[in-house]
């Protein structure tokens, strides 16, 4: 275990799209082609629970997630790949970390203040309505999802720095606590320069804004939606302004950059946006081709999946068991022989 | 299982004394052997890190207890006796269950009340000063040990009547949220009668009054502690109220009903406090002498007791795991074949 051990949890929620993949799906993919570094990728089943008590949905979001990284190439001979929930020593870790965190950790998280202050904006007597324990312990499971594996660096968001230090302070306890360098204290890390991208109404892509274009939308559904991209009314002829147009940004996250800047000559040119999106729709079309078909394909074959997921968790479980087995020891909870 | 369940925890700290026996091993020894129930008992050992971070003593109090049950004749071919930490789906049962409980329900938990109370007391800033999110959230891992097994009974002293009404509320709102009869509500079986014993200054024998009597004393030990209970200075040949007092209230717990009476006589007729102790001595070593010969002999075994316990636990894993499978496909976690 010598390798920088990097380690990616995936929500599994909803069904990953166009900005999904720029920000976030393919460089982690690229990330995990390096061979100096040992990468987990997990998907987070345990933590959909917390805001999805739809099974049905859950379930298919599951295997729509794990097939959408297996098309996409995610090489799971050298990265391991696992369901969260296949991995009850993430379960029994949450509870020895539990004992170590203190309250007053959980009470300034964000997510929960943010449910907490919108109880009080909304006048309700009670801060905490609606709130579950999920919602309110949840950072310790995500501290047990990166300290199991002893992660040296977590890709996060900005919005996930918070967590990342909730590790580190849990982590410090319990190393204190039961005197010894149990847990290796992990390193957020922050690409500054992700890529974001815009949805069909111009602002961010995002599920909540109901602005998406699915990222393997089938060929019929991409052209229509790539259509529906809000661009202005100029005429073609007209010269049009680049900097600030989504269908070209979109353009600009599939290409290089000869392609991206071919494309600003042709906007100075007054390319119609007729045109311009049947480019933008063949070239996205052209490079999410293949993987849509081993998609589809990785769809009808669920089997497969479980068997590569199965896999990973042994994988994860050969670290995991035998780590835990020592943390047990170390609490007092050892075999008596 | 169209038995009764009726399921025990117990709890791993501290040495038992007497008043752990007659209180509450005793009675419940003898529930276990009632043919028309199914019961299940276990070491409380992930509860036992809430309180307790001394490996050692965490540790060793396991298999002291372990050891005290067994030698006190608990019958491990009917009742199925296991250490919850053995049982991974006590902790993958109990995140289900956190995503679904309300944080309000463990806000109102009576020792999280108590412990911000004594902060709030004690003139601290912060209410939260101290408490762990092991006391805060240890009621949802309880309402998983219940219904792990859908026990029907759990026998609990008043203190602990909350607990239940806590694990029924849960359980309750998993079955609507998840639309199945998942869940039996289980019911506190407080049992009035509980005899509670006094130690050797006349309170209530406590560890944290320091005042009990290990229930395995040795006899030269046994006969020392006997010999401090607290009596009164009445001179031997004046007559003796045995109502109130500590050292007939010991004896009466460990005779009949003609030796209690038989004892009141003598103190009616001024039995010395001296001989009074000897009877009592010679009377609870008689009764304690084979189980603790056994307990010292299965202390010098611990491979013995670590199988037995592992065996409870493949016993209650054979229900647990097959029940948590289906909890998980209920909720969307399911496998994808």
């Amino acid at each position: 275990m010598t390798k920088t051990r990097v380690l990616t949890g995936i929500t599994t929620t909803g069904t990953p799209h166009l900005g999904n993949y720029v920000g976030a799906i393919r460089p982690a993919i690229e990330a995990s082609q390096d061979p100096g570094v040992q990468s987990y990728y997990f998907l987070a089943d345990l933590h959909a629970l917390i805001k999805a008590q739809d099974p049905a949905r859950v379930q298919r979001s599951r295997l729509e997630i794990a097939a959408t990284w297996l098309a996409l190439g995610l090489d799971t001979d050298n990265a391991i790949f696992y369901r969260q929930s296949d991995v009850p020593e993430v379960n029994e870790l949450t509870w020895l970390l539990t004992c170590v965190c203190a309250k007053g950790l959980m009470n300034r998280a964000h997510a929960y203040k943010a449910a907490v202050a919108d109880n009080e904006s909304s006048g309700s007597p009670d801060p905490d309505r609606g709130i579950t324990m999920g919602l309110f312990s949840y950072p310790v499971l995500m501290a047990a999802d990166i300290l199991l594996f002893n992660a040296n660096r977590v890709p996060v968001g900005r919005d996930q720095i918070q967590h990342i230090e909730m590790a580190r302070d849990i982590a410090g306890r319990f190393n204190h606590l039961y005197k010894g360098d149990f847990f290796t204290l992990p390193e957020a890390q922050v690409d500054e320069r992700v890529q974001v991208l815009n949805g069909l109404d111009g602002r961010k892509m995002s599920k909540s804004y109901d602005n998406t274009i699915a990222l393997f939308s089938t060929e019929k559904q991409l052209l229509k939606l790539v259509r529906k991209i809000k661009t202005n009314s100029l005429e073609p002829g007209e010269p049009k302004d680049p900097d600030g147009c989504t269908l070209f940004q979109i353009y600009s996250a599939f290409v290089d950059r000869g392609a991206s800047d071919a494309m600003r000559q042709r906007y100075a040119e007054g390319i119609g946006w007729g045109e311009a999106k049947n480019i933008v729709f063949e070239t996205l079309n052209e490079q999410l081709r293949a993987p849509r078909e081993t998609y589809q394909a990785l769809l009808e074959d669920p089997a497969h999946i479980e068997a590569l997921l199965r896999k990973g968790a042994e994988r994860a479980r050969a670290q995991a068991a035998p780590f835990v087995d020592r943390l047990r020891s170390a609490v007092g909870l050892g075999r008596f022989v």
